[in-house]
């Protein structure tokens, strides 16, 4: 089983911020998110997680000024990771970034980077910005369409694959006595040339310690699955219910075979929303707690989002309206809520909390055992090779995770006691990829 | 006097990566890099400074190949920062980065972060891409013309403090009681549409804690000295003689009381390269063994580019022809370069030395007192408000820096001994620039 940790500054749950023991300024508070990452690391996870946005994520101010889950106030993920490399020593570091709204030369240098200044721990979100706020950041006054920034985000994938292997390996002989630097014969320039991207190189960084950062993907789109299928080593999904979550495993597993690849090379990760109590009675009263803070505000407009029609002049505690008007925003979505609502027979009260607190994810609670039990069962059916685990609030979700879980985990030999390896490629078990001259040499002989 | 140390990581003189004691990759080496960080701040110097090319700079393979200076293979400087901020307490961290091939949205964000997590120690020299090798990475295929770039560069940071400015200081107040995480009336959206750039804001990162990070410019043409007497706080320029910084160093002041602003608040730094020894035979010992690792396929190619012309047919210890044919690439450079070889009358050899050892910076040879007298002396002739020291080579140049000439400067009371602030605008006694709407709600009252 493989295991991430969500690092969200407050911790996931939609009212967090409100919690009294989280710190008053997670999100840069930077002793807080490397102690943080210290805790994951002594949890031996695979790596630490950051999400991110090119923007603040909304602009209904009444709201967005209740809430600290929009992305308002905290660190570029890669500026973090590469402070948090020299925090930690073992955890894998892996972080969004956008192949909408940035350069592909500046990314594989960066990314490039936290792999030598971290020894290989490093592992790149490949993500296509979802939300129009982050285009007006960028020069544009509207979103490029979604099978665009697909067909974009492949090729940026491509070219960065293509820059990290502008030197060889061994590209760097060093012979101060003779004076040769680089041997000219282990530099390859890229020259790509292609619908979105022209780039030359090479890349002024030496090819990275894992050959490239673990290139993670994380939209479950079939346009994303396709994605995954061609070059992601590790997907990160959103699967609420165990059905699910197989039928999206088997899908994404099939996608990799017909792609010609090696299903077992690509880790399937579902992202696990866990209150996790001494007992069931604690979880659930956490999760009561904090669902009493949610307010009710914030909880109307992030319903409003996901469903695409404001719901605010019904009662919270009444049933939700099936027959709000027709939209073309986010509508198999809306579609999967309103089906749940009405086979859950759920109020709008519960419906805000299933949506703001853990956002769509797979929701558990439980005493140590019965978490254990369920990620066990969810990995044993076909559903994940592991989880993505987002704490409710930190550092307390991530804490007990560590101390009560984690624990329960090894004693049942379902998880690592010791890193075996040194690089995030190591924990994962995927191999670290030949460099093409290398591969072509080979061949040769 | 202020100093800052550039952590070039070899060291600053064309061969340094040849000599023995220079570790073997040097770039990539964050042991090393972290570690002279950490030697520049026992020194107490106000900053380290990274130097920056988004590309590798040149495409002559055999001159290349032989060279560790050409931005070959080392990290991109605001990662590195960002890694330093963790490894170091009170030095200033300077990074260049470019304002022809970024989004302003990024820079802004990455700059913040790093202000965030080393607590108010960014400082960022917004520099203009110098050659057309950095367009072929960033989709063009040609390199903006000078002018263009200086527009483009000026609106660059006006977006930034923009950027910096989207939250008062008091913005977040994080009242968990009420549910209020900020005030919607100190949120301030940018909306800024200019010639090259539109970006909404507001930026997704808190107001930096040095208000914004300490604005370093350091073009030396026309249109750089009046960017940097309109919008720069440290102003970092090569002047290899005492009378051109003198003429330097007045313009520059000139100009900034002429764009309305104090000259004392902005600060002159001169590039010092500095061969440190216990004795002055000590030094020129030192200067003659770094030059004799000098690769000449190296120097020529240098000078080529320095000159615009290759003179690799004449003979290398001949005088520098003077009837070189005309070209229009760094024209100025190229006559006060043939100006100064028939002044002194150089030798190809010995011009190859100057432009590749020092790269036209100011070069000083001797023991800790002439080093000290030198510095003072450029000091209390107007010539400059402190240096950048660019070491020969790495740890060593540094190490011999901070144990003899420190000391030296700090026993006539030239320099600190100690930090008094923890901001690098505290170092350098510049203010803390409040936020626009504070000043004019201060003016209403």
């Amino acid at each position: 089983m493989h295991l991430g940790a969500m690092l969200y500054p407050t911790g996931y749950h939609v009212a967090a911020w409100r919690d009294p023991a989280v710190p008053p300024r997670a999100g840069i508070d930077f002793a807080h998110l490397s102690a943080l990452a210290r805790v994951a690391e002594q949890g031996k996870f695979d790596f630490v997680f950051l999400a991110d946005s090119l923007a603040v994520r909304g602009r209904d101010l009444p709201a967005l000024s209740r809430t600290a889950i929009r992305y308002i106030g905290q660190f570029d993920p890669l500026t973090l990771l590469s402070a948090l490399a020299v925090a930690t020593d073992r955890i894998g570091l892996v972080g969004s970034a956008s192949t909408t709204y940035n350069e592909p030369y500046h990314l594989a240098r960066k990314l490039a980077s936290i792999d030598h200044i971290s020894g290989g721990r490093a592992g790149w979100n490949l993500v296509t910005s979802q939300n129009e706020d982050e285009a007006f950041n960028f020069g544009l006054d509207a979103h490029p369409p979604h099978a665009e920034r697909y067909l974009r985000a492949a090729e940026f994938t491509e070219v960065l694959t293509g820059l990290w292997n502008s030197w060889e390996d061994d590209a760097f002989v060093n012979d101060k006595a003779s004076g040769q630097f680089f041997d000219p014969d282990k530099v390859h320039v890229l020259n790509h040339r292609g619908a979105h991207f022209s780039v030359r190189g090479p890349l002024n960084v030496p090819r990275p310690p894992q050959g490239y950062p673990v290139l993670v993907q994380s939209g479950s789109s079939d346009a994303g699955k396709d994605l995954a299928a061609r070059m992601a080593e590790v997907v990160f999904t959103a699967q609420p219910t165990l059905e699910e979550a197989q039928a999206f495993y088997a899908d994404v597993k099939a996608r990799v075979a017909r792609a010609g690849r090696d299903p077992s090379q690509v880790k399937v990760l579902v992202g696990a929303f866990p209150y996790v109590g001494r007992t069931r009675e604690d979880a659930e009263a956490l999760r009561a707690r904090l669902n009493a803070l949610i307010d009710p505000v914030v909880a109307y407009s992030l319903l409003a989002t996901q469903l695409g029609s404001d719901v605010s002049g019904y009662p919270l505690d009444g049933p939700v309206p099936q027959d709000l008007p027709e939209t073309n925003l986010g509508k198999s979505r809306r579609a999967l809520l309103l089906e749940m609502a009405r086979r859950e027979r759920m109020s709008i009260r519960q419906l805000c909390e299933f949506v703001a607190a853990s956002r769509g994810h797979w929701t558990l609670c439980g005493g140590p055992t019965e978490i254990a039990d369920d990620m066990q069962a969810w990995v044993a059916a076909g559903a994940a090779d592991g989880f993505i685990v987002m704490p409710p609030t930190l550092p307390e979700g991530l804490t007990a995770f560590v101390e009560h879980v984690i624990p329960e985990l090894q004693r049942r030999g379902a998880f690592r006691r010791e890193y075996a390896g040194t690089t995030l490629r190591e924990h994962f078990g995927l191999p670290r990829p030949a460099h093409p001259a290398a591969i072509a040499r080979d061949e040769a002989r």
